[in-house]
Formats: C-alpha cells, structure tokens, sequence
C-alpha cells in the first residue's frame, strides 16, 4: 500500500513532457490491459479507448485542444470515447461474451438480460451518455494508477472542444464522443510543476463521517 | 505492473460479504488516503466522501438501493457525493489550498483562477452536476484499485434511488447527491460469483488504433 501511495504522490498532471522518451508497446500494452480490467455498471464497458497513433491526426487535435503541447509531445495520446446511446444490442453483446467466458448456455441470462435492458431502456439519449461517460471516468482513475505503477506520466485532459474532436476522428458517426484525454510519457526535466507540492483537500474537508 | 494487474483480476464486484470480517481503521485511513490523491479537474474534487459508520442509516438507505444486503453487511459503506452546484468559491477555495501548501502569495494566483472561473461560468447546474460527479468517478476508479492493493474487497453500486439517498442523509441542503456507492469488506466463502470467470471486452472491441 505504501507502494502504491508513492506513486500517486509521484504522480502529476504534466505539463510537458520529454519528447525523446517513448513509452515502449510492452508498457502501453500492460496499462490498457490494466484499463481494459476496470469496474463499470453491469461490467457493460460502455465505451472505446483510443490509441491515436497518426501523428498528422495529433497535429490536427492540437488546435482543438487550445494548442496544448501535451496533445502532440507526450509518448501516446489515448481518447476514452463513450457511447451516446445504446440499444439492447449493447446488453446482448456483453450476455453473448458472458456466455462464451463463463461457458454456460444463453438461455440462463435471459432474464439477468431482461432486467438489465429495462433499467437501461428508462434512460433518454442524454442520460444515456452521461452514464457511458461516467463509466469511462471509473477506467480513467483507475489508468492513471496504473500507469503511475509503471512510473509512467500522465496527464488527464478535459480541456479540448469535443464537437471538433469528434468530427476529426469521425467519431459522430459511430455514436461516440470524446469523454476524456489521457496523455502518457514521461515527463520534461525542465517541467517545473513536476516540483510543485501536491495540493489536495485536507482529510476534514473531503470525508464527512455519517 | 504484474501484481497491479493481478489485483484487478482478483477483485470482482462483491454480492457477498463476510459480516465478520472488518477493515481495520489503518486499511480504510489508507484507502481514503489514496482516494484523496486522485486527480480531478483543475484538481478542485467537487465532491465529499461519506463514510456512513451509524448502523441505523445504513439499515434505512438499504430500501433505498432496492434491499441489496451489501448496504448492511460489508465491514463499511462509502458514498460519493458531487456538488449539484458551485460558485467562484470552489475555486477560491482550492487557490487558498494552494497558496498555503506552497507558501506562496494568492495575488499571483489570480489570473489562473480568474481563468477558471470563466470556463466553470459557462456551466449551467445540469452541466456542473455532472462535471462534479464525473470528478468523483475518477476517484472511484482508483479507490477500487487502491482497495484490490490491499486486498479488500469492493463492490461499486449505482443500484440506488439517489432522491432517497439525499434526503436520509440530509444532502440537499448542502448542495451534495449521491452519486455512487462503494461497500468495502471481505468476500464470503458463500459469494459463489468469487468463482466466475472476470468478463470483459477483447482488445479488439474496446481498443481501437487510429
């Protein structure tokens, strides 16, 4: 626990990272496979991980990031983009890979099917995506602890204008959208926040005993 | 990164709670610690975690989360509340934090929290309600992490009628919702869901490349 405590005080929303220093594939692959591990409502994942590897595609996002550096000087940029709406297929699709794992017929998840679809079928489009989103924040939180694991940087990014993000990574069409940016390397030594002392709510201010 | 990864696979969503087992006060200081240090937006966390120790309330918030038996049988019961709403104080709040923990002068900090405020103006109270509970998603995520470390069990919950929730626990005058309950403790040797095998999306279909 000690461990994993240091490394979230390690840990900083980095402004500017080491452009010579790449995160290797086996790295990359160990944190989303981390992400990939993360809680969701009804384990439904209501969402994509995005890996952009064009570099001509970070240049473009980097403007519709308010120019941060980040977008195109971290190792790998990674965009969790939720679900803006959903059907039963999104139900039938998890019922279907619970029946491959598990190996149990489907007929025994019908009714856990029916249930979970008409919890689901009360939500109007907007709530719809707000709960994807959410979902995507769960494998958010639990990346950045990963990736600090790793001793890896990152800095978690809300600010960028999605409707441009969607649009350059053609994400309208599949009824997605930007949630979250997430950049990843390793950070600059001329970073000077990297020094700041970390700031948090005290104990007394965040817990509330009941 | 194998033990990190390990821990997830251990941890599942816990139906099942052993009543006599408890975390110790040291497991659960460590836990809020971690959750503590999680990153937020502009690293303001717009939420409170409620730690419910009364006996009594958690046995009336039970029917509220449709009579799930973790409410009452998990060793403790934390609930995340987002701020429904906020003003200019929730950042001069977090820049008087600020000039504190780095002893410097909140005169330089004005200009970055003038920043602030003006992108958070632009929020109606549907937009910064979710903002704020998105916040507390992030620290869920690594909450769920920080617990598997320990080997402590969790079960995240959004199973919950957060109009009862709020008014049992007195949340709407303070501006607060529940948003997500987590219930922490120990599996029963009962829980046979322990023994199901973890299901998830494939890379392919969670992870895409562009």
């Amino acid at each position: 626990m000690n461990t994993y405590i240091n490394n979230l005080n390690w840990r900083y929303a980095t402004k500017k990272f080491d452009t010579s220093k790449k995160i290797s594939n086996e790295e990359l692959d160990n944190i989303l496979e981390a992400t990939a591990l993360s809680a969701s409502s009804y384990g439904l994942q209501p969402y994509k991980i995005l890996v952009i590897d064009n570099p001509e595609i970070r240049e473009k996002l980097k403007p519709a990031a308010w120019g941060q550096s980040q977008i195109t000087d971290a190792s790998h940029l990674l965009i969790f983009a939720n679900q803006t709406t959903f059907g039963d297929e999104l139900v039938d699709d998890y019922l279907t890979n619970v029946s491959e794992t598990r190996a149990i017929p489907a007929e025994g998840l019908k009714g856990y099917g029916d249930f979970m679809k008409s919890k689901l079928a009360t939500l109007t489009d907007t709530q719809k995506s707000v709960w994807t989103a959410k979902q995507a924040y769960i494998a958010l939180g639990n990346l950045l602890s990963a990736a600090a694991d790793l001793k890896i940087d990152t800095c978690p990014m809300e600010g960028f204008d999605p409707k441009q993000f969607n649009e350059i990574l053609g994400l309208n069409d599949k009824e997605l959208n930007a949630a979250v940016v997430v950049t990843l390397g390793h950070r600059s030594d001329e970073d000077e926040t990297q020094h700041y002392k970390k700031v948090r709510k005290s104990k007394e201010n965040l817990i509330t005993h009941i």
